[in-house]
């Protein structure tokens, strides 16, 4: 039937020069005559999406803003996580242990043992080291903690907005649902394939959350290539429509070298004190923090101030030329110190020994002296409410030895790459700050360092000072507050947990889930921001500081930052920047640009 | 000279009629001729001051309004802390056990035993039951709990803006500071007087923070008379001017009598979860919390209710025809459950000695699994930051039945004291709101509650919800919350730990007192309301809500309500009412009807 051939071909073209799109056609032929039925836009994979809005507008069929608009930040997504191997996927079905297939819920490969149950998920997880999938008849609320240890979940009942895939989803593991032809038999630890293959607790599997596919067995995986050259223009042009700039949250020179591979153009957020807990760090530091006296303290802190030095000079090195955001330490010190309860558990176990006259009595009393030593220090820094306590700018008024300490080593940092040809623009970033005269304080006393440092270097380096606005209080006078920051950086995550009077490391497995099951809350606000509250003061913070401080550069660096309802909310409040981790740059890079292209399309 | 007596006498009546008050007047007879060298305005006890005033006003020599300003809120304060007995003052003197004086720095007579370091107070006074008086050369910062634990405080250095004085006068704690002519010598446990007489730790002291003087022993106190009828007269006048209503907090029938006694005109706050701590009750509560099932929780609770409504019937009687708030459970529930450290100690104890073959190893393991079980239900429940966590509103959204529980003891115990003759306003307050679903599901829950009740009962009885605004996020949709809200409570000690980000219990012993010392915060904001801040969210909160709610009750229920300078805000803000401890309702009475004066005057 050629003439039928050419006829098919023909409208073929037609349709999708009139969908602007690759179709999905139906057809038949009766009697020699060809009936079209129905056309749609054909189903794609992710790099196909890409490949083919790219083409598209190579051949001018679509504008380059509607290929923009056309890939999703899921499609850019999937370039992020790792994939099942295609050959190890054909080879799987062929050898038949595609044993099972469900509701795609959360995208992502994940390979790992099989675990009954969430106890156990976190067990193996953390103290074993053991990679593992959470498989559930149907998650509870209080599975969560076994499921945020797990490389996967599965379960075989449960919808798309089903808890397990709500909260797999916000927290990027990968999830297959509803796979109803599994029997789950928890009691048993076991599960029974439609047909008949039985599974047990410790045997390996595969699942594939971008299609629902569930593998028995350890599949190989590959990481997409992120050099793709559809994928790198694409995003390439997405950078040319965007008004916000990307930048990323990166502790070590690795994390920047990657931020910058991915697009970031600066470090919105470098938190210090994640090098100080290092293996040979954390005795200095801990040694540091327990000092009876200044002098003691200062010379444990001339032991760090090499260390800090070195990680800023990597830092540097590795952004050359982009701007990075150093945050001072912000956790309270109690966090560097052995935990109390293991050393009340040692201690109550010497006590006791000691009272049976079980074992040498001086060796016990002398390790009992020296161990209660310690426990009285953490006792007297210990806090009901840490994330409300001594921490952030308040450490540093508290403590001004350490935050000089870090000073120092980023302005020593900087003196050196900069005579090694590296051009450097720090950004310190003072958090938690509340009140306006706290910012005035902590600044003036690192600028007095800052001073020193540069005299004694015979160099100027240019740096910045700013604040993060982490607390309501310092968005509702954001306007005293710019008078000392010439730049502000929203702390999302804090400001959600202190607008909302909500601990997410407590609420998030908790009553959190519950509230979303409920409908309480549509969205988790830690995954979105919460526009009517945290938004409001967003809003407001934006407002008056700009009041005081015109050209006042504004960022966000909380995880909200890779989120592309937030960043189009960033967008609207007028930010200049999103800060989020490296691997979701490229997101955040398409999503900045549909909120660009959003607003194009509204004023239209 | 009976001339110049009577020259004297003349001039006496017109500078008192001309300054309207009685004067100090300072003169000299040379010669038999009479020179006024100075007036002012006597110095005067304050019964003095306040009868003063009302004699005035009698006279016609004042307004009744200036006399009402005239007083101040320490002179009203006076009457309701106790003070040294007048008696035994000058008996002491007598016999000249007044050792010494200082500076009266924070007002009422504290009698305790001498300690002279805060542990020991500490220690003396919470584990000992002592009452101790806390003596410094100097107080630092650190020194803060054991000033807490203490009657009263007696430094030999520092002034007026003292560290030891601020603290002390924001606590309400008796304090005599800058007492020099002791020698205080901590390292021997004892002080010297300046005539060599020595008291040791543990020898009793009485001071009067209102006169500076310090007593060797252990004078007799009595409390001013709440009766005298100028103040009561003079409060009266006052109750005339205000527009503030003047609320009290109270938990129990004898606290609400008293409120009443003191001319409270509602409770604005009960907190029910006190009632579950009482000795008998708390047995009941824990096996309710730990229950395993639905089942078995609903028996605990059937046995907390008669105690419950016996609780609000008692609260209903006392406070017959006036509102009553009841605040339902707010606090987390592990609050109730025995302290982590005491059973984690008890189980390594028992594990040590199993292990060591030390007793019956079956009566051991015995224990050992009951301390476990008990254990592990603690554990689940602890949280990192409790203050952000389960509790409020959560607590009655994931624990339905408890707050049911509580519907119902409110709403029989209204229909018990409807059927006696009383008449009951109970105003059932929903702590914790953060979002207008919440409070939308809980309330609807209630209600329902509440409709069966009074179908049992074949009754009818007015009731009303509200919440508090006590948590950023709910001040700042007020308007949305206000739908399903007939009133608001401005919980403002909740609402300056969020605003700030600032756990109180953590802080105040803490880096507060740092930042009041170095100038950073000029007063403490959970004395006195930050108006910047958590003003800025009270103003909006008031002003969205009434959006919604034309005639939307407002008062406060935070320790501010006590507090003058916050109840000028307040005023401001227009508040219908504002609500302190029974002892602060005088002190209230009269601020609020300084202020309503105040904007007299400002609009003249």
């Amino acid at each position: 039937m050629p003439r039928v051939d050419k006829q098919l071909r023909r409208i073929g073209r037609t349709l999708e020069k009139h969908y602007r799109d690759v179709q999905d056609i139906e057809f038949t032929i009766e009697r020699g005559k060809l009936w079209m039925l129905q056309t749609r836009d054909a189903k794609r994979t992710a790099q196909a999406a890409i490949r083919l809005a790219v083409e598209l507008a190579k051949e001018r069929l679509v504008s380059k803003a509607e290929a923009v608009r056309r890939v999703t930040p899921e499609h850019i997504d999937y370039f992020l996580h790792p994939q099942l191997d295609a050959a190890a996927r054909s080879a799987a079905k062929e050898e038949g242990t595609l044993i099972a297939e469900g509701l795609n819920v959360s995208p992502g490969a994940a390979i790992g043992q099989i675990v009954f149950d969430a106890d156990v998920a976190e067990h193996w997880a953390q103290k074993l080291k053991k990679k593992v999938i959470l498989v559930r008849p149907e998650p509870r609320p209080d599975d969560v903690h076994g499921m945020l240890a797990a490389q996967g979940v599965l379960t075989s009942h449960g919808g798309r907005t089903s808890h397990a895939a709500l909260v797999a989803r916000q927290f990027g593991i990968p999830a297959v649902v509803g796979v109803v032809s599994l029997e789950v038999d928890v009691q048993r630890r076991q599960m029974r394939t439609s047909t008949g293959k039985v599974l047990k607790e410790g045997d390996w599997l595969s699942i594939d959350g971008g299609t629902g596919e569930v593998y028995a067995g350890e599949l190989a995986t590959v990481v997409p290539d992120v050099t793709d050259p559809y994928f790198v223009e694409l995003l390439s042009w997405a950078d040319g429509f965007r008004r916000l700039g990307v930048w990323a949250n990166a502790d070590y020179a690795r994390d920047a070298e990657r931020a910058r591979k991915f697009g970031a153009a600066g470090i919105g957020l470098c938190r210090t004190e994640h090098m100080f807990f290092e293996a040979e760090r954390l005795p200095v530091v801990q040694s540091m923090i327990l000092a009876r006296s200044t002098e003691q303290r200062a010379q444990h802190l001339a032991k760090l101030l090499p260390m800090q030095r070195g990680d800023f000079v990597g830092l540097f090195q590795a952004i050359d030329g982009l701007p990075v955001t150093i945050r001072l330490i912000d956790p309270p010190l109690h966090e560097f110190l052995p935990s109390h309860d293991e050393l009340q558990k040692a201690i109550v176990e010497l006590e006791t020994r000691l009272r049976l006259s079980y074992g040498d009595p001086e060796a016990l009393e002398a390790e009992l002296r020296a161990k209660r030593k310690v426990l009285d220090s953490v006792e007297a820094m210990r806090e009901q409410n840490p994330m409300l306590g001594l921490r952030g700018v308040r450490l540093g008024i508290h403590m001004p030895e350490l935050v000089r300490m870090q000073m120092r080593a980023i302005l020593e940092a900087a003196c050196e790459c900069v005579r090694e040809g590296v051009k450097v623009k720090p950004k310190i970033m003072i958090p938690l700050v509340s009140t306006s005269a706290e910012l005035q304080l902590q600044r003036a006393l690192l600028e007095e360092e800052a001073q020193e440092v540069l005299k004694e270097q015979g160099m100027k380096v240019p740096y910045q000072f700013g604040t993060m606005i982490e607390v309501p209080r310092a968005a509702l006078i954001a306007d005293r507050i710019a008078e000392f920051a010439e730049f502000f950086s929203f702390g999302t995550n804090d400001l959600t947990q202190t607008t909302f009077a909500i601990s997410r490391d407590d609420a998030e497995t908790g009553f959190l889930s519950e509230y979303m099951q409920k409908g309480i809350l549509t969205r988790n606000p830690f995954a979105t921001i919460d526009q009517e509250g945290v938004g409001y003061l967003m809003e407001l913070g934006v407002k008056l500081g700009r009041q005081t401080r015109k050209k006042l550069e504004v960022g966000i660096c909380g995880e909200h930052g890779g989120d592309p309802a937030s960043i189009a909310f960033c967008h609207r409040l007028g930010l200049d920047y999103v800060s989020c981790s490296p691997f979701r740059v490229p997101v955040a890079r398409l999503a900045a640009a549909h909120a660009a292209l959003g607003e194009l399309k509204d004023q239209r």
